[in-house]
């Protein structure tokens, strides 16, 4: 069976070291907390004003200064900054927490087509900073996708076979 | 509704401030490499030998030497060390890779009973480190709990009004 980071590849066309290049370099320490709270900022500011309304409604149930809150946060403490996003919600838990939307392919070529944007509209993101970020925002967009499929393989098995309880006495 | 953390700290005992208090030292400088590939060696060779199958069995389907580097490599990039788990396996997604096992309330206190032992077991570990790993441990526990829970209940209600298909055209 593939796993969760072969799909994310192949469908993202992002190998994992390049993915996790993010990784090399302390890119809170070279950008700034601010420079994420724009690129957050302006990210969401599309988002909400989408003319495409199955995507922006992805986004309906949740405030857009929770959601960019929640993603500078994670953005930060994911490369190289402090922990903000676990000391005020826990773990990332990517799949877990995205669990409640619809994470297809379509859905994640249309972030990434609003992420390019927001960088490219970001100043003081350097070239290299650039390429590192978006390749690790498209394999993780990919990720997700692959995490979204598994659970709907799961709920058709699962609903076919009947609902299996815990295998704990 | 309550969040997953907030169920984490509720069954856990453990608030989120001191479940990460983790990132307020670096423990991976403080321990070293070995410590962590210690702790996770002892702590599977006790899980593989467990009395209480239906504890062991839920490692049934995973080779002990990758159970173990699994874990000292989450552990190790989780607390300040090199990012070993994704550069090897991607984003740790604890909830989603922890999706195939029936994570209960009693797996939770069996798994933390061994990792009480293990702690107990491995030398260099400072008594405050202990405390800070313990309680990240506990909640952790108890936040796949609320993850598995989670997975249940919508497992439960969409095959009750049938799969959902992706809201995406």
């Amino acid at each position: 069976m593939q796993s969760l980071q072969d799909k994310a590849s192949e469908w993202s066309g992002v190998k994992r070291e390049d993915a996790f290049a993010i990784d090399e370099v302390n890119l809170f320490q070279k950008l700034g907390l601010q420079t994420f709270v724009t690129l957050s900022t302006k990210f969401y500011n599309r988002v909400y004003d989408e003319e495409e309304e199955w995507f922006r409604s992805i986004f309906g149930n949740s405030k857009k200064e929770d959601a960019i809150q929640n993603q500078y946060e994670f953005f930060v403490q994911r490369m190289g900054g402090p922990p903000l996003y676990s000391q005020r919600k826990g773990h990332p838990a990517l799949i877990g927490r995205h669990r409640p939307f619809p994470v297809t392919h379509r859905a994640a070529e249309r972030w990434l087509h609003h992420m390019q944007l927001a960088l490219d509209e970001t100043p003081d993101i350097d070239a290299d900073s650039k390429v590192r970020m978006i390749n690790f925002f498209r394999h993780t967009a990919f990720f997700l996708v692959a995490g979204d499929e598994m659970k709907n393989q799961n709920l058709q098995t699962q609903c076919k076979h009947g609902i299996q309880q815990s295998a704990a006495p």
